[in-house]
């Protein structure tokens, strides 16, 4: 039906007509609905290739392990935006979303990117055993160190003597056959970091998830989006929660309450630092 | 840890400590990563109880019949925006959610909504045999087109003889035997409508995913909620499908290459509408 | 430059070729830079129509009421929203706005809404006097009352014995001459509705802003727009003030710090309310 | 009104009590209402510092020169939101200023950040003469080019023998005694860019705005959330004129038109590029 002078917009998603509606070139009522499970399908529609159970199984475990961290600030501030327009459900789910950022889910996405560009970055063929996963995290890690940057994935605030999900995603991603490289080299960076560093920090879960959904061949340029797709859920659950048992309004209400009214604080407060005037 | 003076906020959602991660009550990494689905668990958080596989797999296939509808506002959106702002995933997943309204993906929940008012409304027990629902679906219908208000969930502007997802939810929804009072009144609407508008419209797929929604006994006011959660694998698909096969220029530079420049209109037309001016 | 076949789209708003920028038939460099405030263009922009002196008075009277109220949810949203993910003010920013609902920046248009259909309604010429302005109000907030509805922009939760800015707007109002027909009937609601109520409320800010905002002849379906276009800049300050008087990271952590873990309330806790299971 | 055990959340920012609302220390209504407009409030807001008349006029300067484009991606977003969600109108605004991002709104940060980090780097004195700054844009240029980096505010797709903005902001700056290290650095580079790159660029409009925000003694971090400010007034017009001369349905339906349903294509196309399975 196009038109002449009017590009075309090619995708293999969804598509319909009067009596059919296809998804990823099968039919979605009949092949789709009924046959595939939400993480399977979610997969599938990034990656446009149906995973094996075995993807499905450890995409599903990342999933579980980033949809909920209880009061978050994302959490927070579905709630918080919530209790502010409760006519608009989309509302408070995108705020929480926008929070998905750098400092909180974003770590999943720069473990997965910074393993993959130091895969990327090896000549030859990838080590086979540990000792040659070793060897690379030791020069990565001794990389970082020296650069004054720190390596993502590594360090946590609670759980100081191990991220619990860590251990138990990488069995997971072992028993299905995908512990493939990002996650050898998150491991190898387990065990080397505390030569060059001279601590120990646990792997953390936000980044064990990285490295497992770039072994799954997720695009890398997405995982925070992975990320966000598993709060999701977590945060349609925290609206679900404070329906019925409310916390929003005593949240802003404390914050509220206890606001000092202090006086103007001009800025800059060192006006040279921004240059001073002359024309 | 609480403080004197401080309010609790109570949530059974994620919790954690220095050695262990909970969510509703569960050991996370031991209990739900690896054994629980995404839709499952998506479920799970809502209703703070683990479905039963029928309740999983009628859940999966409402997911999977909203997840993409293709070039939908909200996904050229979602595209447009990672156009112009590549440096914040969450921002065009945020973005293209919040089209999810009224006119859009807010259908299914209209429509569970609508159900549940009607149900709600009956007195005594509700009828165990089609002819019970016909007669109360006659009643709903008519009464509706008395107050020159539409029918949530019917019609549709491009399956205009039936759209396939409906009698496949149905279907699904028959065989995990989940098809509760809520499918039993809109199929009931299906047949009766006729007789009251003098014309058969289909039930479209929104309204039959918030029927089997609401008879899932999922909260009614997030119904909305699961159709952005599937609307969010969606857009990522949208969004991985623009990394390789981009559109979103195309579609960007074709609008604003025939844009056409016209002189101002000075709103109100006519002042008087809003009332004049004295003082 | 339109090609056959493609659709035009006409704007009144900016244009631009090789040479040259304009704006509402303006040439935006050499006529609005400079010479138009940021008010009076807001106002330009969205009717299309230069306002006189005394409108843009008024109109930014209202945008300084509405600017920022202190830690109102919607501040703390941006703050939480930042801290979460500083890599993206626009997500904070507009994390912020989408607060901007109908519990809170909605009032002001729901008042204006409101007071415009009532006048919509008046049969014949508008009121000269008070008496016949009383008359009016005393019928619509009667009306209300027998609905069980209340008046918008009647009462307030901490300004109990009156609002400062209402008094202060509308004597700006009266000042410029745009003391019109919807100032009118909410200042008359706000002499006559104890008679009915049996108690004194005050005319809120909120609600005043939305007479004002009618009376400006701004679009009706809008004004909640100017609310939001005054939180954005309220937002910024929120903002600044947070980069170098830090509060977000401490509420986060109160909040954090005092959740209660509870056990899962399964929802419903009464499926009948949902109708129970049947085939 | 603490209590003991909590901390407390300081603002200069709007503060209230049963009689009186106070904004960065001064009576709302009786001071700010009526008397400060609505870009010299935005300013003061921001630095908590109120800005003198030539302060206010370059700032709303900048904001002119940024409110609206025409259809830009973010225009067409907020109006595409819009379209599928008119029960919320902050969704569609903020929707919109989710493309506030790197590509679009960005350069005004990104230019006035660069000049920023350049001027920090200035040992002694700034310069007195163009020579001297010319001296300093050199080496900058010359810098950026050798580490093969673009430099912020140089080059425009459609305006390339100049974007009209620039001269005359730089204007108005000079005229009010703004014209700071800042511009007169971006100046600089205007002049000596040619002999470093071989071909001249313009000086850019986002460019020259960031300049002009941050010899405003703006803060830096914050320079993108005046470009959203100004965009948000122009959006609020795009929708207004959307309301009366729509074009969102067009564009959707153009689009949706023009799909052309394509076979999935599996990703990644490359598996080895992502590295092979091992255990």
């Amino acid at each position: 039906m196009a038109e002449p002078g009017t590009p075309r917009y090619p995708t293999a998603l969804g598509a319909s007509d009067r009596t059919s509606i296809t998804l990823l070139g099968h039919d979605l009522a009949r092949d789709v609905m009924g046959n595939v499970g939400f993480g399977e399908l979610a997969y599938w529609l990034a990656t446009q290739r149906c995973p094996t159970p075995g993807q499905t199984r450890v995409f599903e475990a990342v999933l579980a392990a980033l949809a909920d961290h209880g009061f978050t600030p994302t959490a927070i501030v579905t709630r918080l935006t919530y209790l502010s327009a409760p006519d608009s459900l989309q509302g408070a789910l995108a705020a929480g979303l926008l929070g998905g950022g750098s400092r909180f889910l974003g770590v999943t996405e720069d473990a997965g990117k910074f393993l993959h560009d130091v895969l990327s970055g090896v000549d030859g063929p990838l080590p086979a055993d540990e000792q040659g996963w070793d060897r690379i995290a030791l020069e990565t890690v001794t990389a970082r160190r020296a650069a004054g940057q720190f390596v993502p994935g590594l360090g946590h605030p609670v759980h100081k003597d191990g991220d619990p999900r860590t251990p138990r995603l990488m069995e997971i991603a072992r028993a299905e056959g995908l512990f493939g490289p990002h996650l050898s080299l998150f491991a190898a960076i387990g065990r080397v970091h505390p030569r060059v560093l001279g601590k120990t920090l646990p792997l953390n879960g936000a980044g064990v998830c990285g490295a497992a959904l770039a072994d799954l061949d997720l695009p890398v340029e997405l995982l925070r989006g992975f990320a966000l797709l598993a709060r999701t859920a977590g945060l349609i659950g925290q609206l679900a929660e404070e329906l019925r048992h409310p916390v929003a309004d005593d949240i802003y209400r404390l914050v509220d309450r206890n606001n000092e009214s202090v006086p103007p604080d001009p800025s800059p407060t060192e006006p040279d630092t921004h240059g001073g005037r002359h024309g």
